[in-house]
C-alpha cells in the first residue's frame, strides 16, 4: 500500500470506547507518544479491532494545524504534538511544513502561506501539530 | 497562542448534549450567529466545558465549503453561514476566499481555482460557508 | 445551489443508525457504489432522512486521500473506492488528481505534489480513493 497521505504512524491500540455510531480509539506510538483517533463503531467491528492490535494511523497533511506559543490555551483537540520545524515549501496560496518531533517521528501540514507569515515559521522554530481524533484513518493488515 | 487556522470565532456555549464518544456543543458568537462543534466527550469533561463557558472556535481554511444560490437545497452541515464576498486570491490549482459575514465576521476559505471560476466568485458576491461541526475545534483560556 | 465541493454523487439512504449526538447514513449511489456518511443525529431529524430518501452527498476535494497497490491494508475509512487516474494537474505545493470509477463517476482529489510523485500518479494508473465518513456532507431539496 501507498497513500497520499503525508502522515504515517505506527503504534498499538492502548484503549478503546465504543459508542454506538463511533468509537475512541487510543494508539500508543513507537515513539513513545500517543495519539487518539474517532472512527466508526462498524470500523472496529470489520478490522476487529482491540487493546494491543498494531495500527498504522494515517493524517493527510490539510487536516494538521499548527500553532505556536501554545501556553494559555487548551483546545479540544485531542492531538496536540510539540516539534520544531525542519523545513517549509511555499507555493502561491498554501505551504507545506514538515517538522519534527522529540522522538524523531516527522509531521507535515499544508497551511496557507500568509499563516507561515504570521506564526514566523522557518527551521528551528518551535510549533505544536494540532490535529482532530476525528482526521485520523486507522489500518491493519488484510 | 498562534495559530495556522484562518478562522477563529469567539462565543459563550449556550447548550451541550452529551454522547458516548462524541458531544455537540452549540456556541453563541459574539456577532449573535451561532456555530455547532463535535468534539469528543472526553475534551468536554477535560476542558470543563459547560453551558456559560467561554470558548475561541478554531476552523482551518480547507474546511470551509462554499456554496452559491443556496435557495432549493438543505444540508446536514451545521454550520452554513452567508455572506459576501471580500476577496479571492488565485494560484496553481488553489484559491484562498474570505467572506464578510453580516456582523463583521470574516471567514477564509481554501477551494480550488475550478470552483472559483464555476461558482463566478468575485469582491461583492453573496457566498454561503459550510462547515461540518466535526471540523471544528474549540479552546478554553489555560 | 452551486458548491465548492467538487465531488457531487446522487443516491438513496439504504440504512440508518441514529447514536445521542451522531448518526451513520448509507447511501446506495445511482452508478451502484455505496457511500457512509456521519452526520450529527439533529440533521437527520431537520433534514427528515429516513430510508428511501433521496439525497446528495459532498464531498471537498482535500478530504479525500489517495491509495495505490491497496492489497495487504484494511483501513477504519469507510469509503475506499477504486478507480482510475484520469488527470493531474501539478502545482507548487498541491495537486489535484481526478479518478474515473467503473460505473462512470468522477472523484477530485487535492493531494501534496510530493504524493503524486511518491505514487506514480498519471492517467491510466489504478488507484484508490479514501474518503472518512465524517467528511461526507450530506443535502435534500428544499
Amino acid at each position: 500500500m501507498k497513500t497520499s497521505a503525508r502522515n504515517i504512524f505506527n503504534g498499538a491500540i492502548s484503549a478503546l470506547k465504543s459508542g454506538t455510531v463511533n468509537a475512541e480509539v487510543i494508539i500508543a506510538l513507537s515513539g513513545g507518544d500517543q495519539l487518539v483517533a474517532v472512527i466508526t463503531q462498524e470500523s472496529v467491528k470489520t478490522l476487529e479491532l482491540t487493546v494491543g492490535t498494531q495500527v498504522i494511523a494515517l493524517v493527510k497533511a490539510p487536516w494538521v494545524m499548527l500553532m505556536t506559543e501554545p501556553s494559555g490555551i487548551r483546545l479540544s483537540a485531542r492531538n496536540c504534538l510539540a516539534g520544531t520545524v525542519k523545513s517549509v515549501e511555499v507555493g502561491a496560496v498554501n505551504a507545506e511544513v514538515a517538522l519534527t518531533l522529540p522522538g524523531g517521528t516527522e509531521i507535515t501540514a499544508i497551511i496557507t502561506r500568509d499563516s507561515v507569515h504570521e506564526l514566523g515559521l522557518k527551521p528551528g522554530v518551535a510549533a505544536t501539530a494540532v490535529i482532530k481524533a476525528s482526521n485520523v484513518i486507522l489500518g491493519v493488515p488484510a
